[in-house]
């Protein structure tokens, strides 16, 4: 497929210690693929300043785009921006526009705007500020790499501040059929089926319930007259 | 800390696309916190030959051990045995003990043991299996890789499996405190109290419930002792 790929970094200890369980990344997942932007790979680090680095600069090497979520708050653990610009190699300080957002937001809720807060106004040197509609504090996307909270309302409204200005492909569309058969069943014909159509994608999905073994079979592709053809072929094979 | 640390590999498109959310991190994150293993860092990739034998490489030169879940099913897109065996290097063939399991699995359900499922018994040489008591189709443990299913009830069985023959370390505890106020209130001094206890790591979630602005005081660490003490501290500045 030559749709646009991109990566997701998820950054935070809470989510490798199993205290929160991460759902920024199937959001974004559904979302990229709406768009024909092919979510290729996602990785999880901890709040480490060097997993961090490492994991952005293999991950913008290698696709067109990467997403982050995470460690851009005012507490001493979010240090997600200043990976960022080590990763760059660009400076990060405190900036006027970013500073000049946040003092209208506290100066309207009657809060001391304080060093903690004014934290959320460092932004590596060349970054353009994605809108935070929620909470005011932006993110921001420097090169191909578009890092964003980790609050999943504020992920979410970020995720809508920046689709919008990307170019995606062909949409990557899916049909899928439901057959009440185990996969060990179904896996010659539907490997032959497969092997028919090297431009769709076909995965299988076991479940179990009631007790009985049932699959769910998806095709996935871009030309909805190839999807059409093989879903028809699938049907008269399993349906 | 020098608890043993873990990462995990989760294989699947359906995971990158949006159409399942993945549920074995979170669980299998849980399971190692309990027995002192520290899972540091997760990768999803794409059912990809290339990618898996490159994930699989990076994550077992830098843990002690690694955990895959998905691809060793009886379709054409479950290709994880073969890619773990080219990651390391050895040959993959059907085994004659995981054809036995499977055969008197089938020959008890009455269902033919055909060449797709026979594929299930396809196991890299050197391995070792990893019971499944929901399905039978093993897993397998090569060299510090653990290679699982991806339907959650069976890949929380082989975890059940795997993890009572492995030397954790002290426990990863945790202790929080709710408070009610935004973290740009906190941030300051739960950040000094974070500088004076190093061998702790403190984590700060914030979240909106009815409008207002909580936040989640998290502190980690192995030492009970030690988190008592700093747990003291805490309720002290903000309870």
């Amino acid at each position: 497929m030559t749709n646009p790929t991109a990566a997701m970094l998820v950054i935070g200890d809470e989510i490798l210690s199993g205290r929160t369980r991460d759902s920024n990344m199937h959001y974004l997942a559904g979302e990229l693929t709406r768009i024909g932007i092919r979510l290729a790979e996602a990785r999880v680090v901890a709040d480490d300043h060097a997993a961090i680095v490492a994991a952005v600069n293999a991950l913008r090497a290698g696709h067109d785009h990467v997403f982050t979520s995470g460690g851009i708050g005012p507490t001493h653990d979010d240090i997600t921006a200043d990976a960022i610009a080590d990763a760059f190699g660009v400076a990060i300080d405190h900036r006027a526009d970013a500073l000049a957002l946040l003092q209208a937001h506290y100066d309207r809720s009657g809060l001391e705007f304080n060093a903690a807060r004014k934290r959320m106004a460092r932004i590596p040197d060349g970054a353009t500020l994605i809108d935070n509609p929620v909470s005011t504090a932006p993110g921001f996307t420097l090169g191909n790499v578009h890092v964003m909270a980790g609050v999943p309302n504020i992920f979410q409204a970020m995720v809508a501040s920046v689709l919008p200005k990307l170019t995606g492909g062909a949409p990557l569309l899916s049909q899928s059929l439901r057959v009440n058969r185990g996969e060990g069943e179904i896996a010659a014909g539907f490997g032959a089926l497969a092997a028919e159509f090297p431009d769709l994608s076909m995965g299988s999905y076991p479940f179990i319930q009631n007790g009985a073994h049932g699959t769910n079979l998806v095709i996935r592709g871009t030309d909805p007259a190839r999807l059409d053809t093989a879903m028809v072929r699938l049907v008269a094979l399993f349906g």
